[in-house]
């Protein structure tokens, strides 16, 4: 993975995603003593980040029948766009009991939602087999080269931005699951602004992450974690996006789930912007360990699929 | 109240409030079938459209000891502000039984409240004997030329920021509590654009605007009405902009609270953006009464201070 390969992605992808806005809050940045710059990456096509991925692999494909993939998330969203942008159809695997909200959204980007038999257990056998018989173009949510480079498409930007506004980031801070954006943001930094600390963000009760960088291998977690953070659920980095972090990341914070739900009241209520759990984690890695972070810090908000309550 | 007043305004408050921006939503316009272009005052200093009244007024006062308002909502925090910048003290009355949320966030704005004894029937009382005791101004929250002023300088904005943009607005929908922003963006709209329709909005079970203009006279509420949307609870129109609207609204729509929540839900899942449920009047009039409204429609969001809740 290089600069080059980001830069191909971008070229994709620019006409069907937005060049998200990176916003500043002087209230925030009064309250926690620092300079945040955040890349609001809620305000991009389907509300997350993930449609730079999935849109930076479909648009390499020849010809594909349709789309498959697994995912009761942003994912399958970045999917069912990528799909409509090509014309063609997409399957989203989700298992039956997942969040009847999720399905409908999944359904209002377009998508078909395979759900029949579908369990945790089960749903990636179960896209093998789908994947046979319809002859769709498979996107995996984070470990392919192609949907790691779109991702790192948001780094590149964040960047660009930050030099036009005069406060260059000491350390960019960004949500870590399967390292799918953690990898393409740090590939994009290290090679622009070396000397700028990439920083990975993920719940405490999720840290596979964190040791498996310290082990030296990729470590599993036994079981989905609890946490708000719905986005970073995946049970492990990938094979291709280990040795990225590895190579490139500087450092995972771990943060807590009051951290969390605090990281998205002071979106809610100081920048009025509605950000989901997994895009607050940036946030609260400030808020608890803001003491030994630098002064300068972009924080990538990485999706805004919150459900609304009244 | 003319334009030069408004530019004045304008003049005054300018190096202490935003240029909030125009946002727009291709989600929204394609679900609604109009080009729509919301002014995003959720984004203002204070979180709503009260801190440039609050402000124009108080920039005029020569040497005042310090503000007093009364007032649960925006506007104390738009006068707690006001005091702020003029670096006097305000003091802000509300009921005893008013939310301890409503008083917090006027004390997180550097205000006093007080509230011993006081209740709905009593509070203009209370306010008045502070006054006399303690020489500070009092802000009304709309019923003065210099507030009205300042609540216009939106309009004037909204206007330039959408002539730049190339959708000019066929109408600028506004809410309706007391008259203080619908007067004062009537005015500038319909000096600057004679053919674009001023329509103010009010909740079904708060009409009191609509059956006021209709009656030709000030009617009255006989007591709050019930409405999610806590900003236009007031019982009535002022003496002062009573006549304004009359010779410059085109028209009052009334809303149902479901619509209201149907907006709110919009703002929040399609744009992101946290606007509170008076701010989402206008969008819940295009709900609403969508078919018999013009193509190009200005929405003011006119506060995003809603509850947070996980």
């Amino acid at each position: 993975m290089d600069l080059a390969e980001i830069y191909a992605a971008l070229r994709r992808i620019a006409p069907y995603t937005h060049r998200t806005p990176l916003l500043t809050s002087h209230l925030l940045d009064e309250l926690l003593g620092k300079r945040l710059l955040l890349k609001a990456e809620h305000l991009q096509k389907t509300g997350s980040f993930k449609a730079r991925g999935a849109l930076s692999k479909a648009l390499t494909l020849e010809d594909p029948k349709g789309l498959l993939a697994v995912s009761s998330g942003n994912h399958a969203q970045g999917v069912a766009y990528a799909a409509r942008v090509l014309g063609v159809k997409a399957l989203i695997v989700m298992p039956e009991d997942a969040s009847p909200l999720k399905k409908a959204a999944a359904r209002a980007y377009g998508a078909e939602v395979y759900d029949q038999g579908v369990t945790v257990a089960n749903r990636e056998a179960v896209a093998r087999a789908l994947q046979e018989e319809t002859g769709y173009a498979f996107l995996h949510p984070f470990d392919d080269p192609l949907v790691v480079a779109g991702q790192g498409t948001l780094g590149l930007e964040l960047l660009a931005q930050a030099s036009r506004r005069g406060s260059f980031p000491e350390a960019v801070l960004v949500p870590v699951g399967g390292g799918g954006l953690a990898a393409g943001v740090a590939t994009a930094v290290k090679a622009l602004a070396p000397t700028t600390l990439v920083l990975g963000v993920e719940p405490e009760g999720a840290d596979d992450a964190r040791r498996s960088l310290e082990a030296g291998r990729i470590l599993r977690l036994a079981e989905a974690p609890r946490t708000r953070a719905d986005g970073v659920r995946t049970l492990s980095l990938g094979a291709y996006t280990f040795p990225i972090l590895k190579a490139k990341v500087d450092g995972i914070l771990p943060v807590s789930e009051e951290a969390i739900l605090e990281a998205e009241r002071l979106l809610h209520t100081r920048t009025k912007q509605v950000v989901e759990p997994t895009g607050a984690l940036p946030l609260a890695a400030v808020l608890e360990h803001g003491a030994r972070l630098p002064q300068t810090l972009a924080l990538v908000l990485s999706g805004g699929n919150r459900d609304f309550s009244p």
